[in-house]
């Protein structure tokens, strides 16, 4: 597809990033609504925020990832403010002694492609085109710089009452283990800044041009929406991507553990996929599309997303109630998550699924 | 009873201290033989320890508490080395930028009145007389310094794989929850430091001399049984004790739940308790002592301790058997749980006891 580069947000692009953060989001990443009202806020506050090419910043720039942690059912009823969301970065500059040069987006999901966004413009700093995922994965270690080695601590995590932490472990899967307790602790979601990484790392080891890419896909969305055509076909074409089924949600069956939304989703079948129906199961975000004999149609890390039958509108897990008539899309994950190492931190044995990884343009040959 | 000062720690102290702390330990705060080795060890490769009076401490001199958090069932297996117990220490020094006057012990258990030694030793520090509950009590916040406002953060915890934590928050009891769950996913034990404090405040907020009682008691107890005489009649004597019940252990029922060893013990009487009996119920210390008909004989914050039939020793809840012959044995806490704040942080309501706090002289009257 032909991407714009993105060189600087305004709160007018904000409508269209929200939309390609929710799709890329993969029913995970919280509710990009959230995120878009923050960044608006912040954006109106202080000025529109600089959108930097990763190639152009010095090697020994430090780069800041901040997010939020936790379910995103959780993040619906708990609202941060711009404040408490730049008080991790602060918090994580005070105890490495320095200033960030940019922040970052961890992750390509709803909220978390739009907070750092509110982060930015209240700090007065620029924003990387990238991020670390491609997507949004529920868990912090699975990003592209655990790829290259890059550790996830120190990290700063803070909550809305006053309470922070700084973690430093011995590797990224033992801090998100640290981390998601302390995310329960509270109150079921955080905010949170982590993998403090220099110019010359974040060149080899971030997923590049991603905010590029989310505010492309929200606009075909929105050009489609307002043609009063469904984007599916649009985003099919331009993104290598796959229409899987169409049908109507019959069961949702939800529940918040250990600081995830967990579930499955049954859909049955509508119109070219009348009589047949596929179940959807999640872990914030969409993990596996299968078929009632347990035949896969998709699975993680490929990207697995929901879109409303009639406006195309991604809808996240949480959002999922009964008679929804939906679509299921997928789309080929970045080239990097196929690696061995990739499918170690991302692929269906490490979500406990007795399967081997299949890409989706095999699948759906 | 007349307490000797105690002035400085040699190696040949340990043996008292660890007998005296265990004592105190009623029956929580871990195995004192543990922390008693590393506090030889650390005195033989360093020198022996200084022990001062708060009240000759500068104003400005900083302070800092350090001991291991969690059931004293994990520890047991977890050997922590001398290292890793000043990394707390070092660690909170570094995020406070400002290095510690003396140590001091969070409570007169075990395991937690001889780390301590250990850590001061290997860091050229002297240790305060005195400590923070008087006893041992199994949650972070139950210290005299939280009744006297002092903040139990920033605080540090530490692991033997190399991962640490400072943990800040808005009350103390955030700061239990907080660590606890981060103890849990350390493996259920863990090295912290905390209630970093000043000299002035330190001369409010401790409760004094309990180094100097713990070694006390512990000479007691060792004359009592180098004549071959139980020593519950003379601590009885000179700590206005109760001799509260002589049985053998007929039933333990032990969990490791939430970080703590819980459970319940049930003695048949023997001697003067023939055929009666009683259930001691615990969270890493005795928290109530209790006739079949639910009758308390003593309760928290009171202390409860268990001592073996023949020779005295202290038993901690992880070393009781079926089968043991032993002594119950209480006493009256520091005055300064009795108090409406006191009872509120550790009387039997706080544990989930439908009871209103008696104190065991008035049960024993």
């Amino acid at each position: 597809m032909t991407i714009d580069p993105l060189q600087i947000i305004h709160t007018s692009d904000m409508a269209d990033i929200a939309l390609g953060g929710a799709f890329l989001g993969t029913g995970g990443g919280g509710d990009p609504y959230i995120g878009k009202l923050m960044a608006e806020q912040a954006i109106e506050a202080n000025g529109p925020v600089r959108v930097v090419d990763v190639d152009t910043l010095d090697d020994d720039a430090l780069i800041i990832p901040v997010a939020m942690m936790g379910a995103p059912t959780v993040m619906l009823e708990k609202l941060p403010n711009g404040k408490e969301a730049g008080n991790a970065l602060k918090a994580l500059e005070a105890y490495l002694g320095k200033t960030a040069d940019a922040v970052f987006c961890i992750e390509a999901g709803g909220l978390n492609s739009t907070i750092p966004i509110a982060v930015a413009a209240a700090a007065g700093l620029p924003i990387v085109d990238g991020d670390g995922m491609g997507r949004a994965f529920p868990e912090l270690q699975m990003v592209s710089l655990t790829m290259h080695d890059l550790q996830a601590t120190p990290m700063v995590m803070a909550d809305e009452k006053g309470n922070s932490l700084v973690i430093n472990t011995v590797d990224n899967l033992s801090t998100e283990k640290f981390a998601r307790v302390a995310t329960v602790e509270m109150g079921g979601a955080a905010l949170i800044a982590l993998y403090p990484m220099r110019g010359r790392d974040a060149k080899k080891a971030i997923l590049k041009g991603s905010m590029s890419l989310i505010k492309s896909i929200g606009r075909i969305i929105e050009a489609e929406q307002k043609a009063n055509r469904n984007p599916v076909h649009e985003l099919s074409t331009q993104l290598n991507g796959h229409r899987l089924f169409e049908g109507r949600v019959h069961d949702v069956d939800r529940r918040t553990e250990g600081g995830f939304a967990r579930g499955t989703c049954t859909l049955s079948g509508l119109g070219p996929d009348e009589g047949a129906s596929i179940t959807l199961e999640f872990q914030n975000e969409f993990l596996i599309a299968r078929r009632p004999d347990g035949a896969p149609l998709a699975m993680t890390p490929d990207l697995i997303c929901l879109l409303d039958l009639e406006t195309g509108q991604p809808i996240t897990t949480e959002q999922i109630r009964y008679g929804f008539r939906v679509i299921v899309f997928g789309l080929p994950c970045n080239p990097q998550w196929r690696s061995k190492h990739g499918l170690e931190l991302v692929g269906p044995r490490y979500f406990g699924y007795e399967l081997d990884y299949q890409p989706i343009e095999t699948l759906n040959g």
